[in-house]
């Protein structure tokens, strides 16, 4: 079975490596470098500042509380961005490894469908290259979206892509959209001293997840020093001597502020081009490939995975889409829950979820209860001075089974592993409760928060 | 219903809780401070620091690796030791108001059996008070093993009690027995820079765990500069001019160490002095109160919870057996699987498990598979520099039901959460395979694993 795969970030190189363990004969087609989004400009690089500037706040902030003596602490943005690169570097040599450990055929270029069994490779080296392939996978990911605002062409205003690589740190940013990537880069940006203000249509950050959660961190980022300003929007952008002039609206009032940089973090839109999808009569939706719910496009030999099928644009939910589908090709039993899907943000708290938010669940007609224990009654969350947060379980009132986990809070996204199983195994509240939580963890927090589903959280006061 | 609990530590004050929960008059009598081993002299205390100790020794070592530029850092042992206190204060005084707000009597004093169906306290205000009660709960942990050894006695050979609260870290220590008491201790003190030893009768450190995630740790606390001598047995201590002289026997050979302080760290027995419980009947195993399964005495109404009993020594098994036990008296379903049980060490790396080691599966019977993915193919682990690490599932080859999950690594006393749960819910490899793992997370290496159990784990080359 030949299987050529478009696209190498997390969707692609995974289905490769799953076909190939399966006994394909695999061709990879990457346009420009392996580990695509994720890799080079999303997931792992975001993580890595992340990491340092979490600590070195940790340090200035708390140090003294955790009586630890320190005379002068400073992150370093050039040496750090240095870091960043040879980790990147160093993820993406291993890829190629397996890769190659696999016999699967690479090619660097751009990749264009001939016809229904053929795609064309116009090589970075200048070759033209045509694969044959009895299955194609598009993995072809994803970009930042830009909208039409005026001034969006100014310099000065970036995306995600050179928000990660600024050669120094501006001394403001203003971040358009308070989803996960504004919030990580807030949260990055505001570290390192960079006045940092979040404006959001929304009437609140992050709001693709529960609002008791996201509610933590909002809290949290502006007792950071973080301005957020949500139902807001943005006019337009204009230049000035000494900067830009960001234009918004908050209902009737407007607002003008100044900021050294904008980055415009209002999500990410498929990447599709080049591919010659009419050619061979790939439907799309909008800029994405559409798909039935098994990856599959209209052209049956033909599958999309990740970013490019306008799905959730998660790396691990691309990954899972790329096993899902080669395990289909190769006709092997598959059965992978998207329902288990988690969802993260790296700030300090983390926040993490599986499952229904309280919202949706309640959209979708349960009779919901919940449990939600708050982090100050844990003492390991004490110890570690992270006590802003809180585990939330929603279940089925009915039923007792698991809809949704959210958590806020230190380790909130390993923690997650817990709801994703449960949901995964249909387990019930009381399963939560009888299996037993090490102590003294975070972890307690779970079960405390299944007990509280019954209001027999054991940390907490009576509830009178 | 009157129950009367005997001891205020994590086993009695939980049992306290829920039986107020369920409906019961509940008295609980603490011979001195409410929290236990646990809050006073074990896992919290430990927990303050070692978080302090790991961070201070984290910056020393890899704050250029991270890009931090840190001039003068120290941790303060004497303010340390306030937080401690406070903590454990707080922690304490939170465990007041809830015992309060469920109307539980509290008496602090030496309780004694009258007969078998009341207690008599010599409380430590002086006065004699009377408890009736329907069911006893003796929850009366334990203290620290002592051994006869030649010069034990010594001023300067000290138990995990002292050891958590020296008033000045000394110059050496020489730690006998390298069991998780010993390991924490040895990694708190040689952050700092105490000169420590480790001196283990068996071939091997904290050896109820699966043997290969304790040789990570090994092999990690000997790279930060601890000595551990394994298959080495104390035979004699003696006092010299400058300190304590350790005459030690490996096989034929002798070796003397010298330490300022000698810490015995070689496991803890139960405590029931004063119980009067030959007086009633109530049995006992050694100095453990006997129970059945049901953590239930031969004295039918009188139940024995936690350490005191002599089965498991770990706080959350204390609070799990006393829930249980309370469950049972008042007549309420219960089912905690004590199966689930997780074991954690708080040392960095961190270790957990849950479930069999590959050991104990083989000599159970079973016909095991493995998948062990190491944490230096992990992206998470690169980020935060912690690669020495690895999970591994041990799995049932006939059913492919998880038998063990046992990690070593950053956050594995929280992500063991997942084997906890997997064990629960009797779930397959296959199951773990097919729920979704956040990307990037330590948690992947969970999913790397059970991929492992089949030779398929994604991020390592394929095996010849």
């Amino acid at each position: 079975m030949k299987i050529a795969i478009i696209g190498g970030g997390p969707g692609g190189y995974i289905a490769a490596i799953r076909a190939a363990q399966l006994g394909a004969e695999v061709s990879i087609i990457e346009k420009e470098h392996l580990g695509g989004t994720c890799l080079n400009v999303g997931c792992i690089p975001t993580k890595v500042l992340l990491h340092t500037a979490n600590l070195v706040d940790t340090l200035k902030k708390e140090a003294k509380e955790l009586a630890i003596e320190v005379t002068g602490i400073e992150a370093d943005w050039s040496k750090l961005q240095k870091r960043k690169n040879k980790i990147t570097k160093k993820l993406i040599g291993g890829i190629e490894g397996i890769l190659k450990s696999h016999q699967i055929i690479k090619y660097i270029g751009q990749a264009t469908f001939s016809d229904k069994n053929e795609v064309t490779v116009k090589c970075s080296n200048g070759k033209i290259e045509k694969v044959a392939f009895d299955y194609a996978i598009i993995a072809t990911g994803s970009e930042p979206n830009v909208i039409p605002i005026p001034g969006i062409e100014l310099q000065g205003v970036i995306t995600s892509n050179e928000a990660l690589s600024l050669e120094e740190v501006p001394e403001s940013l203003l971040i358009i959209g308070g989803g996960v990537i504004g919030c990580e880069f807030a949260s990055i940006y505001n570290s390192f001293e960079c006045k940092v203000r979040v404006i959001e249509t929304l009437p609140r950050i992050v709001a693709n997840m529960d609002a008791e959660i996201t509610n933590v961190l909002q809290n949290k980022l502006v007792k950071d020093g973080i301005e957020i300003h949500t139902n807001t929007k943005v006019k337009k952008i204009e230049k000035t001597a000494d900067g830009l002039e960001i234009h918004t609206l908050k209902g009737e009032k407007s607002e003008v502020f100044k900021a050294e940089k904008v980055l415009l973090s209002i999500g990410r839109k498929p990447v599709t081009e080049g591919l010659g999808l009419d050619k061979i009569g790939v439907k799309t939706k909008g800029s994405a490939v559409a798909v039935n719910d098994k990856f599959q496009t209209n052209v049956r030999n033909i599958y999309a995975i990740g970013d490019c099928n306008g799905g959730v644009m998660l790396a691990h939910v691309a990954s899972a889409q790329g096993i899902s589908a080669v395990e289909r090709i190769m006709k092997k039993k598959t059965s992978i829950d998207f329902k288990t899907t988690p969802y993260c943000v790296y700030t300090r708290p983390e926040l993490a979820s599986a499952g229904l938010t309280e919202e949706q669940a309640i959209e979708q007609g349960y009779h919901i209860e919940k449990g939600v224990f708050p982090l100050f009654a844990n003492g390991k969350s004490m110890i570690t001075c992270e006590t802003e947060g809180i585990v939330k379980y929603i279940s089925d009132k009915a039923t007792g089974e698991i809809l949704g986990l959210h958590i806020a809070g230190p380790r909130a996204t390993d923690l997650i592993v817990e709801g994703a199983l449960a949901i995964r195994l249909e387990a019930t509240v009381e399963e939560i409760i009888t299996t037993i939580h090490a102590h003294p963890t975070v972890g307690e927090c779970l079960h405390e928060a299944a007990h509280g589903v019954h209001n027999n959280a054991l940390h907490l006061p009576k509830i009178k």
